[in-house]
């Protein structure tokens, strides 16, 4: 996705840039070890504008959530938010009473340490699901945390809230709109328990454009719903799914009139987009990152389902590891979808070749598929036949290694 | 499943035999090579029935199916059946209006070898997708397919019709009614592909009760939606499944008054059951059976929800591939079924062992759940803690020969 600048109309740009949740003016981040995890890796990150930042977000849908997932719903769409504190290791998820506290304990601290107040802090945790968080060491690495906020922090706390991903994960840019810009910056954790549902994996994302939490909500669930909602990695959904965004207004530039709105809007989706591919990417055990594009449905709603039932087909995703082009297992994923399509119209490409067309086989070269379906990327391209409405769903092939990785999580 | 007798009530008695499709009177079957398959086993097998048989059966849902199935749905439910022909190794599905004439030849050639009427024939396809079926070498076996016909060729039926299945997948009880008995048998094929959905993979039950075909229909439904529909292995809904009941009346007992139908309903369920278990256990790469039983639900829908997210999270079965008692997955899995469960009341146990309760983790032996975790059939237990009702799903683990198996299918 690394292209320059991507004009969005006469007036505004957007141009990406280095960085993640620091790219932004007025944001300082951190990184370190607390002991959480058994691997002495870091597990312990902040986020923290001094500037109240607007913030909104966005939850998993599980009926079974961690308590720091109702901590954050609780306060956003939200006008006074300072900071966000995230573990990884520990989930915190089905912990029952002392998980509640554990959370506000958590925030507690953190305002404390920062001299806020408890409920300006949003708490973030992932890992192990029914495993108590360890108190005394986040209490202790707390003012340790604190001490090490930096406005170049960002890539400590990316690095920070990994768990079984093998890269961090950050994207930013910048947006121009009139002879005004903001920047728009973000980091993501997630490998595997990757099916979001009107929420995602924990992602964080700041922005010093100055956009108040009612119209900040509303653009991020849009955006969301167009990104994370369309990634899969397995088809697990999370007990700790979360976007965060937080805006603290420190450019100066105000988000109100349509352009700047679509700005933003646009901005967004380019670093929600950014992010998706790159946790697709890093799904657990993936040797290739697979994009799904589904055209020509009667309703984005239909394209979204086509794409999401091939992006989470297990049989295609073995498929794709051997590098096999095997579109039948497309096809069918299609038919058991619930997507409408026409039979007659419905064509499906793998890697720009076509292979299926009007419910019949098309001769293709498979040696030349099998080769091109080596590469990092392999694109699916599904016109239904119908309409004009799209979708992207974004996932990756399915490895002898995933069940390596989740097979052996524990011990 | 191998107890003897089943007492269903004072009058009904079920007992367990050996055999499949040949174990009901009147039935005669076969399978042989007809060079379909690469590996040259055998690949096309038959039922006959001289007598006409009352026919049922229930289709896959997927949108895009194989020529066979909309040629069944054509002729079902029926009074005048007498055969059903099936091949493996090649689905005739996306194979467009060839792959339609082809099923049509198919009952030609098979009702013109046995002296009936194209529309008594049944035609079943299984194996890959988009692939013509080669009808000059189905059309030489078809003659040699007649003549081995046999009272006793039920397992050769049921090998002719595997695919990446390891073993031959058989099952059959004998009914008491009183003083009058019938005997219900059946033939089934599936290792990968399995999420049936109103429908199941192919599956072939014969019986000697004589029941008329509307009737023998609603209780085809009834049952199929209490055992193939709550069967999963990879959550991949195929093209071609079916199952196909036939009832050739030989035994000369009618299935009309309420207790017979029961016992008939019960007869019919203890075989599918059975064929479930079968499958699971034979799943692609399976190396164990796992049984997720759902109780305490305030609908059998709930029941079925929770049970069959379960049994298709790839997180969970990498678990049972890894003997981990990770009860968090499948609290997670439980949460985002969309089934109604008290937060208070819902439990899991794991092979017999409380492991979460009240939201919370119970303390447990853990090394004793990793060995008791080795065995060949693993039982998850969740009562949702809301009312009576339950449900069972059937799967099996998840390993690196799913992976294996599936990413060299086609090399």
């Amino acid at each position: 996705m690394r292209k320059q600048s991507n004009k969005t109309n006469a007036d505004n740009a957007i141009e990406v840039i280095r960085g993640g949740v620091t790219a932004a003016s007025g944001f300082h981040a951190a990184g370190i070890k607390a002991g959480i995890k058994a691997s002495k890796n870091a597990d312990l990150a902040l986020i923290y504008s001094e500037n109240p930042a607007c913030g909104a977000g966005t939850f998993t849908t599980n009926a079974i959530r961690a308590s720091s997932v109702d901590w954050c719903e609780s306060i956003l769409p939200g006008a006074a938010v300072h900071a966000v504190i995230c573990n990884s290791g520990c989930a915190n998820a089905c912990t029952g009473d002392q998980g509640v506290k554990d959370t506000a304990v958590m925030a507690s601290l953190t305002a404390s340490a920062l001299g806020t107040a408890p409920k300006s802090v949003l708490v973030a945790s992932t890992g192990v699901i029914g495993k108590p968080l360890p108190m005394t060491r986040i209490a202790v690495a707390v003012p340790k945390l604190v001490a090490s906020l930096s406005p170049t922090g960002g890539t400590d706390f990316a690095k920070a809230i990994m768990t079984t991903d093998l890269v961090k994960k950050e994207s930013a840019v910048r947006v121009s709109s009139g002879r005004k810009h903001f920047v728009i910056g973000g980091a993501v954790k997630g490998s595997g328990m990757i099916q979001p549902n009107m929420a995602t994996m924990l992602c964080f994302i700041t922005t010093d454009a100055a956009i108040e939490s009612p119209l900040l909500n509303d653009i991020v669930k849009r955006v969301v719903n167009r990104t994370f909602n369309n990634l899969t990695v397995d088809g697990d959904t999370s007990t700790n799914d979360m976007v965060l965004v937080l805006a603290n207004g420190v450019s100066g530039t105000s988000v109100k009139t349509k352009a700047s709105q679509k700005a933003f809007e646009e901005g967004l989706l380019t670093v929600c987009n950014d992010l998706c591919k790159q946790i697709a990417a890093d799904g657990e055990g993936a040797t290739k990152r697979v994009e799904v594009t589904v055209k020509g449905a009667k309703t984005e709603e239909d394209a979204r389902l086509a794409a999401k039932a091939v992006a989470n087909s297990n049989l295609t995703k073995c498929a794709l590891f051997g590098n096999d082009p095997n579109w039948g297992r497309i096809a069918c994923a299609v038919g058991y979808s619930g997507a409408k399509f026409s039979k007659q119209k419905m064509s499906i490409e793998l890697c720009g070749i076509q292979v299926f067309k009007n419910l019949q086989p098309v001769a293709f070269d498979q040696k030349k598929a099998h080769t091109l379906m080596k590469k990092k990327v392999v694109n699916i391209d599904i016109n239904l036949g119908l309409g004009d409405k799209e979708a992207v769903a974004h996932t990756c092939d399915f490895s002898y290694d995933y069940v390596k990785i989740n097979a052996e999580y524990r011990t």
